[in-house]
């Protein structure tokens, strides 16, 4: 059974899940480069659309993400990736989450998690747009 | 903040989870009139990329998601939505999760789960191909 990489322009969705607590941290998108380089290195490294090329997760933060299952769903075009996240959290904004926002019965978006770092403390300018997804 | 509907021709990655187990059980995509009904039915409803239609998860099987939480990620370009799954799974092939194959350290897929149903009992013919994503 072959990762089927040809349905998005060569790029599959990737699910980051703590193995752990089960939550979900982030999507990135990989390429068959980047899934050989996640396996080979054992920690996340996705393909960065804004920036077109391979993008290490935690490359700037120090932030990585160790594999520790990777699962692909019945139709081998989207991979669930297990792993224990290293530092506070996984999102550029501060949060153990990417998902930390839930839609209210207003309709409206709402912080669902608490900050666990400054961003700033992190990330070195540049500045980075959501770390390269 | 509006779910960037942009990057992928119209279409944003879909990550489903079991509230209650913190299982991923699927991943689809939605375009805006896709998300717009999945808010409206409070049941999830994908955009087919190989239908190129809606398709309402459980429409042949019955093994409807309830929606019980709507989560978008810090680029607002990906969406994570907590279910309660009504029915034994949600893979056409049987499985409570489509995320049913892990990597052994062979290189090989493996089965991580048991089935929960006979696939040819719940959906009807013609065969899904993949029921549709």
């Amino acid at each position: 059974m072959e990762i089927d990489f040809g349905k998005s322009g060569g790029l599959v969705p990737a699910i980051v899940q703590d193995e752990t607590s089960g939550d979900v941290l982030m999507l990135g998108f990989m390429n068959v480069h980047s899934y050989q380089e996640t396996r080979r290195l054992g920690e996340v490294v996705f393909f960065s659309r804004s920036r077109n090329k391979l993008w290490k997760k935690g490359e700037s933060s120090g932030h990585v993400l160790k594999v520790r299952d990777i699962r692909v769903d019945c139709d081998a075009d989207a991979l669930l990736i297990r792993v224990e996240p290293i530092g506070p959290g996984v999102c550029h904004e501060g949060y153990r989450s990417c998902f930390f926002r839930s839609l209210d019965q207003d309709g409206e978006w709402r912080v669902n998690a608490e900050r666990r770092f400054a961003p700033e403390d992190v990330y070195r300018a540049p500045a980075p747009l959501g770390e390269g997804k």
